[in-house]
């Protein structure tokens, strides 16, 4: 699928490495034709973007940007899945996204906008999801934002 | 399954119109057999049952019947995605509840039977679902409870 | 396999009753390959391990125990599904895990490591699994955790 490296190109993307799961887990499980990939942090080249609380600490518009990153982060482990052929991915299914945010905050559906409009942006169509967007007050290595996805598979 | 309809009628109910996402998701995805919902709010006709918090600004009963709202919603889009008919509906499987909560409460099991409750008297047996209920500090648009569905269909 | 009932006793553990739910849900649905447990709290017969926020009042070490008791009762709960045969445990899937934390705390990994290594102490290769790991102000009864778990069946 190398529209898709294209279409990454186009957004001044590049493929990351797929992260390692920072514990005793791996990073996605295949059953049957579906994908479950592990929560995904905004980490760029093994650092946070951000870290702290939306909007006090991180504007929306970078948290956007944050959960842009982790679906990224998702999508490069699928990707790699595949063995590197995106072309076997046959649509996203599900995102869970989980905003850290305070008290009062209301728009954790804007901030997943970061990770599900990237998606649509990259695949189209089939970038297309359910979703579940939350609020939390504390996530792992005080990431803005973390990112679960389930996708379909040929 | 007209019964579902009487069911419906019953409890002085009706079919909500299935609620549009907000953003740029879908309301549900098919894969194989199974439907993944995205979270629902508890919008009746484009507004919020109720806002804020369990138990300082909404009661744990009125927390039970916004739950109920947001499983209709769901139970509606699984509808529409079935073109009307929920005689393909072979069974819920989970549901995930999220309860915008007040620190120290712990009844969220409590709220979320507002959703289980309603989904098996509507569908009995085949209402009967695996499920997760945690709390949170924040929801989208302030809403005091938030319900994502997963359903088998034929 | 009867090897995973013997890496239960290396380990001091015995299977514990499969918990009931507490409201009017089920404790698992089957559909295809896949049962979807429901979320677990730390439950040893019938009494909570622990309760309270980590780290405050619990710290890091007793939540990791207790993250191990609700993926411990999540798997009696698949057994039970199974008929007492874990052979037909294919693998575990996914693990969701809900870590009612203080504010500021960020090692929600750590504590969800207590669910994760128990399930690769007892069941090796196929313990391995996906995982998204948040942290919540506030679980059912005021458990310090809650874990739910998808596994792939026979």
């Amino acid at each position: 699928m190398h529209e898709i490296d294209l279409a990454l190109t186009r957004l001044g993307l590049t493929w990351p490495e797929p992260p390692r799961p920072v514990a005793s887990y791996v990073r996605a499980v295949r059953t049957g034709n579906l994908l479950f990939v592990s929560g995904q942090l905004p980490l760029r080249e093994g650092a946070l973007l951000r870290t702290g609380k939306v909007p006090s600490k991180v504007s929306v518009a970078d948290a956007q940007t944050a959960a842009a990153q982790c679906a990224l982060n998702a999508l490069a482990i699928v990707r790699a899945e595949l063995g590197g052929d995106l072309t076997k991915l046959v649509r996203v299914v599900r995102l869970g996204v989980f905003v850290q945010c305070d008290e009062g905050f209301a728009d954790q559906a804007k901030v997943a906008n970061g990770a599900s409009d990237l998606l649509v942006s990259l695949l189209g169509e089939k970038g297309r999801h359910a979703r579940a967007a939350v609020g939390t007050h504390a996530l792992p290595l005080d990431a803005p934002v973390e990112v679960e996805m389930i996708v379909e598979v040929a």
